[in-house]
């Protein structure tokens, strides 16, 4: 349980300053770091840490190599290295194979002798488990899903009927997978009529879901998740939405039915989409974000209205914002006059 | 499991335009049906589908009939026709009455023999079920609450005590229903004393909570959800807060306390509402919207400050946010010089 | 089970006008109350509802005596003196010490006689109990966790492993504590590596987290819950966020990761925070604000950017705000030619 600084150089590919056979043991903060620890700088911002930190040795880019008091490794990405470093000196849990008494495996289930079932999970009849999937307390499975190898569900995770999860896929405690999309249609009475939604949900490989989020199942065809796509807690995915390979998504934000993301995006937090719209691929939309029509072109988005402010002037600034069209229309009207009455011509 | 399109223009009141012994068996998208599927157009958007479909029947409305390529149903409401139809072929999960071995069922609790209690259910003392009530995997209902007959409860619901549900609801995984309001009281020291939430939830007949949705208990009498309200995922609905009937949620809306909903309304997502305020009957509110103040009379509603837009002139956009208030001034004085000045008097 | 009014008048120190020896057995809204009941008014906009309450007494501030028709038990803060009352007549559920035969308790987990854990709760290895802890149906604690005296544990929650969790806390239905923070990184080949949440939670004593809210593990050092916090439900609380004491928080909130959110302040629902902020002590912020900026001093903040308006009048802002730089440069333009034409010197 540690790596030599060596090692780490040659394996990440950083130029190390200090001792090669220098043996860390953990990963740290700066300020928290002692000399058994390894820690890093990414954001400058933090360079006054990195002046009096009492780490083993530091991952830094080449700018900040010089303010680093104890041993270095020089990274063109010192945020990746790190992670890989962590990986490796604090792997994930390890699996304990097998069954628990108190899990409940329906008849006609494929459950791995490699898989470990959690206490009180509950799988369904002709789910089918990968090798090495873990199912965390009190989870549940729906009947006829299929979970990919080495995917991890932790505690209390619903997922419904006949999803289909892919492999090495993380989905955090909480996390509702495959239930029914909001389709609902009004009748002559004005009462609402029950659409059935009868697609599924289909995840691919690498997928990480964060706690309480929810991904519904589609209306007739699947909802899909592209794999190596990233999801935030509390997030709102509806039926037959459709994310593309490596998007990530932060918290909270809502997706609406049969918008399509594209790959690569970043989404930012309480961001909320219409539905059937579509994003660009490497399109990056900052937090608070109402995306209400398609975006078509790469690049980065906002649409948060107004940052916080001194309320007193935020007061004053909402009350005007009523007025905004009339003032527009007030201020055309000015300059029609002026143009008129003191045109330069 | 099939229909003759002849039953159904029939049962539907529908205009038929093929032949009536033809059999569909399934519903199907516009461009994913084959000859077996029936779809429908609810949306002349979609109008380039209908005519590559390869169906064997659409539902259409009157002005889409002329574009559909193979079999048509015309309907006043195709979607509503559709949806009848989707669950005629498609009908909800057949019960399988019994209690699961895996389930805890306190003493006093009634649990007629027509119910399905599935694996790792807790049900609590005097609870009272009605026939024919579905609670899925590691759902648990609370001490003294009753559930109407028909009503179905998916896996890793919760309701806490003393609830009363309707008939035909249906609550999808990781709802939770009547935990305490957030009644919370500052005393001189600085420090929250816990108010008591002594009320409890009411739900009416006939409605659906979507995943991960929250509704409070009341802090003395009880939060009221009227019959065949719809609410999406991820909504928050605090204490003492009243829903009309036949009003439809969307995902990740929050409601605060004691704010009454009338009946028949449409509130888009992420909307917030402000506590103690009233909304009209027959109100429709359009995503995102911030709604501070009561709404007195039925229409249409809006107010999300700004849409997305490019970074570069949303930043700009945003800064001149902050003084909003101060253009307003200075066009208004703007306004009197040149009135004073060139007034066409 | 009852109170005289004398009793309570001594104990909270109200001014009685009424009999001493008249006992009120439950709480009541003032609407709502019998002659048995006793009920409070802490907003004068509910004064017309005591000017005909049928209550035993009420609880009310100095200014509303003369308007109260029965006996009057006058407070500086009525709602303080109600939330004790309504505590010592409605105390919560007692506890039943034991393990349900339905729990699964590991090996080495230390769980004192006093507790109470219900059925299909899953405790696992080397968890620290405090005398009378309650944790209810189907909620999880994982490995090596601490949760302290007196705290209550509702049904359906998970708690990670290693969290350590204060005395005397409330965690409602559906909280999760503990999920592995979202620590991304994008390697060269455009996929992202998952960076290791090797911190923890720390909660501290008296602090009550509303249904399905998710607080997450540190990245490396602990996220920090402060003593006294109250947080609605459906909040986010991302990695390594520390929440000062005695700090409420309102539905819906999200706080990105490693912010820094002051003692005593109070948060609006909806409300969102960006990451690698700071706010000071006491901070008051409106619901549904956009915190992109540290705040530095105590003081009331706002920044919705719209309320609710019709809808007509909304879109037309809605488009104008997309221009309102053009309209503030035009402004400016405007100023310069009208002064230079127009000045008054």
């Amino acid at each position: 349980m540690g790596i030599s600084l060596g090692e780490i150089a040659g394996r990440y590919g950083c130029e190390l300053h200090g001792e090669p056979d220098f043996v860390v043991s953990q990963v740290a903060t700066l300020s928290g770091a002692d000399n058994d620890s390894i820690t890093f700088l990414a954001n400058s911002a933090y360079r006054a840490q990195l002046e009096t930190t009492a780490a083993g040795a530091v991952i830094v880019g080449p700018d900040d190599l010089e303010a680093c008091p104890v041993a270095a490794l020089v990274a063109k990405d010192p945020y990746i290295v790190y992670a890989h470093i962590a990986a490796e000196l604090h792997p994930a849990m390890e699996l304990a194979p097998g069954v628990d008494p108190a899990a409940t495996i329906a008849a006609g289930a494929q459950v791995p002798a490699s898989c470990q079932i959690a206490p009180g999970v509950v799988i369904e009849a002709n789910v089918i488990l990968g090798e090495r999937v873990y199912v965390g307390p009190n989870s549940v499975i729906g009947a006829r899903s299929r979970v990919g190898d080495d995917t991890r569900i932790w505690a209390g995770v619903v997922i419904c009927h006949e999803a289909r999860i892919g492999r090495r896929c993380i989905f955090h405690g909480g996390v509702v997978i495959g239930a029914d999309g909001f389709g609902i249609a009004k009748d002559d009475a004005g009462t609402w009529i029950k659409v059935p939604q009868i697609g599924s949900v289909t995840i691919g490989d690498d997928v990480e879901i964060g706690a309480n989020s929810t991904i519904d199942r589609g209306a007739i065809e699947d909802t899909v998740i592209g794999e190596g796509v990233k999801i935030d807690n509390q997030v709102q995915v509806a039926h037959n939405v459709v994310i593309g390979a490596h998007t990530a998504v932060a918290a909270l934000v809502g997706i609406s039915g049969s918008t399509r993301i594209g790959s690569r995006c970043l989404i930012g937090g309480h961001t909320g989409f219409a539905g059937h719209i579509t994003v660009a691929d490497d399109v990056m939309i900052s937090a608070g974000t109402a995306v209400m029509n398609s975006i078509k072109r790469p690049g980065f988005y906002g649409g948060v209205a107004a940052t916080v402010d001194e309320a007193s002037r935020w007061r004053k600034n909402v009350a005007r914002y009523r007025h905004l069209d009339e003032m527009a229309r007030r201020l055309h009207k000015l300059e029609k006059l002026v143009e008129k009455k003191l045109g330069d011509k």
